[in-house]
């Protein structure tokens, strides 16, 4: 399957803006795995279709979980959460994606984790500040999207982080886990 | 030992303005005790002590939290975390002092963690507020001190995960867990 199927098919299961969203995603994705120097190709299939269960029944995403033994304490968490993990189990079965470094780059697109590569960093990166996402600061953190991988990444955990708090939400224990990665490498980085 | 001989030993093993700290939690942990209807003697004979190991040497609580198998992870981020869980083992062993409740509070009085009991989110109120404290919008928190105890630990417990993030900071597990707990709780009393 390629691209044009690819954009083809995920139009169908989504509403128009969401489908906007995903093209500023996939726009944002090529452009920052160029400025990094990893597979524009592998960012481009993320991007494309990491909200493809974006819209799937939270019953049955409740039920891939259940059935595919993936991490089940998501569940006591929003459904919003589980789309990402959904979605990485629907490109690998459904679009016979094997590649597990584009496989976790959908799987971790919303919470991130400790110890991400660079295409899901690159993917958490795009998802969040692709053109037509609108909030407080969003400017601030597309000027810093080419300043160091880590860097922009860190900027982008740490105010979905702080989102979370100010509209006291749970925050997923991968998020702090990813957050503390960062600061922590970063630590050692300047020592 | 009493209050005047807990005093007196905290006194000198602390510089003057972390005594003069020490004063202010005592104070505000009897006020709060009193308000939400706990053990004020509890209150006082943690707050008198839950510094206690604030000044001890680094090398030395790294040699407690691994002898005492006290959690691990703890090594992993900054001795300023060490001395809450090896005050507890102080005040457990050269005190005497076998209320677990008591000893909780001083093990958790830095970091939170989830289910704390009442005197634990007393004692980890009043070191954040207690009257010699200046940061930002403490006077906010102090404001908000006797309109709930879940309340405002969630309050002082989200002021500390983002002060951390604003100083790109590592935010121990323990903390997001003592967020989650209390932001869920919220949530299903609301529900």
């Amino acid at each position: 399957m390629n691209r044009d199927n690819y954009l083809a098919t995920v139009r169908e299961r989504m509403p128009e803006p969401r489908y906007v969203h995903t093209l500023g995603v996939m726009e944002t994705a090529i452009r920052l795995a160029d400025h990094y120097g990893i597979s524009t190709s592998d960012a481009e299939t993320a991007a494309i279709l990491h909200d493809i269960a974006k819209f799937s029944k939270p019953m049955w995403m409740k039920q891939i979980i259940q059935k595919e033994k993936i991490d089940p304490i998501l569940l006591d968490y929003h459904h919003e959460l589980w789309h990402a993990p959904v979605g990485a189990y629907v490109v690998q079965n459904e679009f016979g994606i094997e590649d597990e470094n584009i496989l976790n780059a959908i799987r971790y697109h919303t919470t991130g984790r400790a110890d991400m590569s660079p295409l899901e960093k690159v993917l958490y990166v795009s998802d969040m500040i692709e053109p037509n996402r609108k909030f407080p600061d969003v400017e601030l953190l597309r000027q810093q999207a080419t300043n160091g991988l880590d860097g922009i990444m860190l900027a982008c955990i740490s105010q979905s982080i702080k989102f979370l708090i100010q509209k006291k939400q749970p925050v997923f224990p991968d998020s702090i886990h990813c957050y503390n990665d960062l600061v922590i490498k970063k630590g050692k980085v300047s020592e």
